[in-house]
């Protein structure tokens, strides 16, 4: 495995154009103000499978050579990236299993049966799912397709910053949240390779803070019990993503659930677009921190849309 | 007062471009699909104030002779209209006076005031609102600018639909909802005027009726308590408005609350947009006359995005 570049990600761009969406950069004359600053929100809210995690998978499916394509892929996940591989392996038309835990919400696995993915259920443990998903690989040879630490998925998740910059290209700086680091990193790859001067910050949950902790440390630190309403961004640095986001990024911006669910409704109210929690985590950061984008272009990656209507971060 | 028609619309396109938006058309795979049908969606939810209300009110006070306008504009209104003759006359550096119900929400009395609107209570009566704008006139000069019944009220609502059409040109079928009239008398001569063979339809709430029944007794029949979660279609129609949707509009489709909360919660969920319950009106129609759209290319104008983040129609 080596570190993507930004010919990969350019690669992956031209390989996924024809399916996936070239998503909208919106403004907002609310936000510019309050914040003194232009800012540029890249909405993958509106891309395909409503999240960013489409690109990647769909990279990662198309990079397939035909013999390892006849054998499926597999991943476990009952995130994005799990709708994102089921609509991938579909569009190739290639067979795909998803693992997921079996407490997963019934809309999360009908969405993943909608695009003709096996579901496998396993107990709800990160073992357990470990577990089923190798049996699965030795039963049908699939390709294991990880939601992260995979340069296929980086490279496709840096066709968003890729895409930003195309159309914004003198930006001070762009933010993104951070989970397990594969839009950070496919961000940061793309931002600091396209742009002299533009600086790269991801933003995390205070409740879900390992990668702050693991930049300040030098090595990886897990977050064992994760807490925070931003569900996509539970997940851990890997092996692949921390090395680059220790030598591309300039900082990581922690917020709390209480700002991120403020961020979150006054994007809907002023924008009058739907933002899952994850994606408000970097318009909480910069709200926080109005002193690191007073007077500069900034470009945020609204990571996803993805949120159930019926239980909404600020309804009691 | 004449019947507005293509030309005047097109000067309101100019008179207004400076600074309103020119909103996106979307479409939504998922809409297509399921209806059989291309559906473009004109997102007025994205207009300045949030709503389409902001094309009339605008047209209506840059229409004003200089003399006009030094004596100030004045409204009853604690809807949309309020907000957008508010902006609008801050925009020509214009005195508004907004006559609202002392019972209005906090939130819409502040939006006026931060737009640099005199805000004026009264009673929560048709009587009181009328006789309250009444003085203000009588004290202040300023002209009336009514929410609908208005020749550049309706040619500023008609510049969406010309904007629709500008950017795809061959629709078979345009739907608007309607309240008062304004927005769909303006989307009627538009369409009616541009295309040889596309046909024009309202949507309407059955707990606010009085457009279909209007129509088809063939003389105003207002609603006298309307009953709807769709708040910005309770009005009635007006003289002005009668004539022009007896004139050019194919029919009114009727549907029931329960209808209008699903599309509504459909559009957030699977377009990743906020629109007011008023907006999912032509949708929920779409979705329950499915017969009468299969096949065809459809213009949907989504008038707003303004809803109350903490009362949504399907919390309990």
């Amino acid at each position: 495995m080596t570190t993507p570049n930004l010919a990969a990600i350019r690669a992956a761009a031209q390989r996924i154009a024809p399916h996936a969406h070239r998503t909208p950069v919106l403004t907002s004359s609310y936000f510019n103000t309050r914040l003194g600053a232009h800012v540029f929100f890249k909405c993958e809210n509106f891309q395909k499978v409503g999240a960013f995690k489409f690109r990647g998978a769909l990279n990662a499916v198309l990079s397939l050579s035909d013999e390892e394509a006849s054998r499926g892929v597999v991943t476990h996940s009952s995130g994005n990236h799990a709708q994102a591989l089921a609509l991938a392996a579909q569009i190739r038309g290639v067979a795909a299993t998803i693992v997921m835990p079996e407490n997963a919400p019934q809309v999360k696995l009908a969405a993943v049966a909608d695009y003709g993915a096996t579901i496998v259920l396993c107990q709800p443990t990160l073992a357990a799912r470990e577990s089923t998903t190798a049996e699965v690989i030795r039963e049908t040879g699939a390709t294991l397709i990880h939601p992260y630490n995979d340069v296929r998925i980086i490279a496709g998740q840096g066709t968003a910053a890729l895409e930003l910059l195309e159309d914004v290209p003198d930006l001070d700086l762009v933010i993104a949240p951070v989970g397990g680091g594969g839009l950070l990193s496919g961000t940061a790859i793309a931002v600091r390779s396209l742009s002299r001067h533009a600086r790269v910050l991801g933003s995390e949950p205070a409740g879900a803070d390992d990668a702050c902790r693991s930049l300040a440390a030098g090595h990886i630190m897990p977050v064992d019990t994760p807490g925070t309403i931003a569900d996509g961004l539970r997940t851990s640095l890997g092996e692949l993503t921390f090395p680059i986001l220790r030598e591309l990024v300039d900082g990581i911006l922690l917020v709390d659930d209480a700002s991120i669910a403020r961020a979150m409704k006054l994007v809907w109210e002023r924008m009058k677009i739907v933002i899952e929690p994850s994606a408000a985590v970097p318009v909480a950061a910069l709200l926080e921190h109005e002193d690191r984008v007073s007077g500069k272009r900034v470009g945020v990656i609204l990571s996803g849309g993805n949120v159930d209507l019926d239980r909404l971060p600020w309804m009691k």
